[in-house]
């Protein structure tokens, strides 16, 4: 009931009577009084005044299942909500939830990891109470060979919903890191169950630099957060609903033919490394390159110095900017 | 120290004394004579003679972690045990085990399973106390295209161990089952888990049917087991240990060039579909064809009635023999 309450008070212009929310939810004056007590112990702002009624003054960046439940409103990405204040990482909790059967859609977020997991193996920076660790689950009935496009999929909803929250100028360095200023704030990490051929389940985890204030010497020069980049403090359950809103819309653009088809041109319009010079980490050997864009599958096409035209595939190569990250 | 003491009682060839095991393990005869009495609980037959020491007389078919591991002489597949009384699925226990990062040859195995797992979504019919049910934890450096060829490696080793354990005539039907006189005797489920493009683990389930007696009527016609094809009762620890010894010889080989080229001629020896006309499930549209062997991927290579030769992979379709189930 808090989750609806929550959002009560925040969609009301002004104050809500206590009566009001009674009469709402056939509860008691009594159980409205001890959920309000419990989320201003939660750090919200209340006014409460006699005849009046409750009042939201103040949201500060509460992050809670009852917060980030209040806030989304897709059909199924992020409706069933699993908060944790810390765990080891949000992938490792959703792909325990998909082994227990928990439903599509199904969303892992968390306050702080202990394991954070980055991609190739790499570990991933915690600031505790800062930042965005979330992981959805999916059962997408689509082919093991499909599922790497939905990290895609992924970057481009986050970017999306990252600039629409905060006007900030980010971008994507292909294939899934989202960048401000030529620094990372996101990264995405997808893991996937297969039976037989068949997928199980895939999980998408995304971290999101939100209200890190300071980065070690050594990521410095190449990660930022939101509140580096605009000089402001942003609630994380917002961007959180907004991420899963986005990906719900561009999930179901992909879902329609299983590609990338209906996405690229969004993709590659918000693509860092669209029109400029690339290194490409190939194991047979690295080559200097002008990147085009993506195709439908996700590849990054790039045209070598000799005209031939590439169509790169993540699973085996990385590229890097010529002049620094991107 | 149960598991050594047991490999000392099983290796003796008549009576070890109480002495003998102490010094070998500098541990007291009281602590000795606690082990020996455990072993008697559990079911094991142990004379006890004053001045000659202990005799294992009798070794019922019991199922523990020691039993296991008493057996298991290999260098990594089964050298470490879990066992589970009940559980819900062996697979489940093993995944489970690789996302908390048990090692390569890890193996869960359990006396009954709740929740036991068929191929394609099917269930299995768990009899406790009579079948084998274990699941191996493997950490393969190959691409996620080859694992599925792990099914037929584990398919070729348990019908090898079935056979020199039993001396029953047992078959493959393509691409993972055990049959013996038609009916199913042993199946097989493998189950993998991918981050990005890399294989984080898989998981390979096997199902025997050792002591079973009898099967509801709807299975009786395709299901038997070893007890009723042999008129006798075979002990299921050795079976495991048997099917891990096979298994690791056969995966060294796969993995010399991660294909079946090494194996395939012994796994089309023993497969029972191999010169006999099959019926080709094939979404696209069934037919009937000439089966003439498993090709180094593992796909069917058959013979289509107007000449042509096809390479059937199992991802997309199944066989049945024209007449019954192989």
């Amino acid at each position: 009931m808090k989750t609806e309450i929550l959002s009560m008070l925040r969609a009301a212009d002004g104050y809500v009577s206590g009566q009001q929310i009674c009469d709402r939810f056939h509860v008691s004056r009594t159980a409205v009084w001890k959920v309000i007590e419990q989320l201003k112990e939660e750090g919200y702002e209340i006014e409460a005044v006699r005849r009046r009624g409750y009042h939201l003054t103040g949201s500060p960046d509460v992050m809670s299942k009852a917060e980030i439940e209040s806030r989304i409103e897709t059909k199924w990405a992020g409706r069933n909500v699993f908060y944790y204040e810390e765990t080891d990482s949000t992938n490792t909790r959703a792909k325990a939830l998909g082994e227990e059967g928990a439903p599509h859609g199904t969303l892992a977020a968390a306050d702080a990891q202990s394991a954070g997991k980055g991609r190739r193996g790499r570990g991933w920076e915690s600031a505790p109470g800062k930042d965005i660790y979330m992981s959805i689950l999916l059962k997408p009935q689509i082919s093991p060979v499909q599922a790497p496009m939905l990290t895609l999929v992924m970057a481009l909803s986050a970017v999306e919903a990252v600039k629409e929250e905060t006007g900030l100028d980010a971008g994507i360095k292909w294939p899934n890191d989202l960048v401000i200023n030529k620094k990372k704030i996101c990264g995405i990490l997808t893991e996937m169950s297969l039976e037989e051929e068949q997928i199980s389940y895939v999980v998408i985890g995304v971290g999101i630099n939100v209200n890190h204030d300071e980065f070690p010497e050594e990521l410095a020069g190449r990660a930022t957060s939101l509140k580096l980049e605009s000089g402001k403090e942003w609630t994380r359950a917002k961007l959180v609903a907004q991420v899963m809103e986005k990906f719900e819309k561009n999930y179901e653009i992909f879902l329609k033919d299983g590609s990338l088809a209906g996405l690229k041109e969004r993709y590659n319009g918000l693509l860092l490394n669209k029109e400029r010079e690339v290194r490409v980490l190939d194991p047979k050997g690295e080559y200097t390159a002008f990147a085009l864009g993506i195709n439908e599958k996700g590849e990054l096409l790039v045209e070598r110095e000799d005209g031939r035209r590439e169509a790169v595939f993540s699973g085996e190569v990385s590229v890097r900017g010529i002049y620094g990250y991107v």
